[in-house]
């Protein structure tokens, strides 16, 4: 891999975004490497929690403007397709992806908070999509962004191409948790860690039926989780689970088991 | 009844959870008088609103994990089914539901607070979803929670399990009030008085209409409220309470008549 | 115009309901001017940002509930579907629509607020859906209310009736900004500037995409996204805007143009 590095940390794993020369710009070289590197942690799953983070003093600045300045409308179709597979895999990965933001979050690197499953961000993060400011509207940002957040806030950050700070970010929904710069790790990983001691199994059952359910009408939904619930009830995870904690004790997972619902 | 106990005061009935030994969890008995409680408040039209509260200092601790361990997968399903009965039923009565809360609202109990029209909580109560500690991912609760606040909340309490201070509750949209422990029967009072001053009649109508709206596209929705709007327009209590704000004087509301649109 | 006044500053239209003796409420008349107006605006493409504020001390107070007492079925409902084609006009529109709130701001006025793509309030502003006081329950009010604000908080307006502040609807998510009453027309006017600095072809774009996607299941969302943005890179609006971004220079829009994707 050309622009990313991985540690492993236990249960997490930790992808840092290499690309420094343009603040981590999601070029499509580094698209498809994140895409290849996620899809093997899905099949690996060796860990259960995967946070991102940026190298230098920058999250994300979002595409290479120089790469689409330079591509005829199919490449840039082609460029922005590998983006939505990238989103998609984000999603349908089992684990659960928290976004850890220094400095810049903007245009696709805000869209890439707001896929992510959670996202932690130090006090003096930004966060925006400016893309209006080029002619360019942040159409795919404002997708995720707009399922996180009002749509007044939403319409704001869009169409002045203003950024906001982190704290702002904390207030309208778009991260958890927001910390001064020394305590960035440490909180990242307290967070990360709250949900590696949890089942990847249930995680990944979990994962997949909150966002199903989002998509669908109200008692749809609850007929959808009713069906998940009884038959998570019986599944190994929770037979342990729900015994572990008459017996006052910590559960021990079958996480190398693929047993999915 | 042996899990509930009501008391009725004006317009507003109380009732209270009263399964004090598992901190009021939701049992299939619990479940099911409860179910036929607010069925029999709908049918006799005596009250506009419902207040519903734990007894002792919880709210409700979500199902009974005991009666889930000892049950097959078959008896599971039936119990979340009544469950889903429940939830459908607080959405369909006439009356406006307010969830008053006490200690902990968790599983099941934080998901009776979100299904609930409104709720007040006292400073010290706690919000979760810790069912995926216990290998039981709250696919249930996550349905109206995830319609009352953001993704990335959402997405911590489920997959991390911690619980949440009412305060936060308050800033994310779980609760309309938090008071003081000692001011809390008296805040949700008054809440609940200023619903019960109202016509029963356009209480229901707008219920009906207000979460039929939320699930459709913008503009069927606005369209399907031009027609409500119209229609109740020249509803008796809307006639009634046009002429009273011209005269300066309370209305008085045909509530014994059943004329719904 | 008999109910509006019009005041063009560059690329921001200011528009004054002047219905003062009502507290600007929306008469069958003004709604009708409104809309022709805003039809002629969007046509002309002479503005990029539309301001609509209230004469006097209020912004507007809804509908006449005098004109609705005196008319039949019909007739209201005709005036409610005048209503609906002034909220579509408003959505439609290539312009962004801000609302300068001072006073009250209540039922269909409310609306308006809430229907606008960005709003400013005074501190002193109030808020509110208080219809069901009189039997004539918000339902219009209501679509767009529930589309900025969480659930829990647009049932207690819609059925307690009672007003929020302009702090509380900053917080909720109804407003972007509250500021005093002396800087209302200076904040308001950065915010319609931040906007007008933009492309109006690329406003209209992003317009258009914003709204239409929210209504989308997420990733059919992000494919139609993925479209749009293809196409808007190589729009000569973001052709000169990334060549002046590289320039560091202030893009030379072109805005007499109607090239719009």
């Amino acid at each position: 891999m050309e622009f990313l590095s991985v540690r492993k940390d236990e249960d997490i794993a930790y992808v840092t975004l290499q690309n420094p020369r343009e603040f981590n710009a999601l070029s499509l070289k580094l698209l498809q490497e994140l895409d290849s590197l996620l899809q093997e942690v899905a099949e690996k799953r060796e860990v259960k929690v995967v946070v991102i983070e940026g190298s230098t003093k920058a999250f994300c600045a979002g595409h290479s403007l120089r790469e689409i300045e330079n591509m005829n409308v199919h490449e840039v179709l082609k460029l922005f397709q590998n983006c939505q597979l990238l989103m998609r895999r984000i999603r349908e990965i089992p684990q659960i992806v928290i976004s850890k933001v220094e400095g810049v979050a903007v245009a696709a690197g805000c869209q890439l908070v707001a896929i992510s499953d959670m996202a932690v961000a130090s006090d003096d993060a930004k966060f925006g999509t400016p893309g209006i400011n080029s002619g360019l509207f942040c159409s795919t940002p404002a997708v995720f962004l707009s399922r996180n957040i009002g749509r007044k806030k939403a319409v704001e950050m869009l169409f002045t191409g203003n950024l906001i700070t982190a704290r702002e970010a904390l207030e309208i929904g778009l991260v958890n948790k927001v910390v001064s710069s020394s305590m960035l790790d440490k909180e990242t990983e307290k967070l990360a860690k709250d949900v590696a001691k949890q089942s990847l199994n249930i995680i990944e059952l979990g994962k997949r039926m909150f966002y199903q359910q989002l998509n669908m009408e109200d008692f749809q939904a609850l007929n959808y989780a009713t069906e998940v619930i009884a038959l998570n009830s019986k599944h190994p995870d929770a037979v342990e689970g729900i015994r572990a904690f008459f017996e006052k004790r910590t559960p021990i997972w079958n996480d190398n088991l693929k047993t999915i619902i």
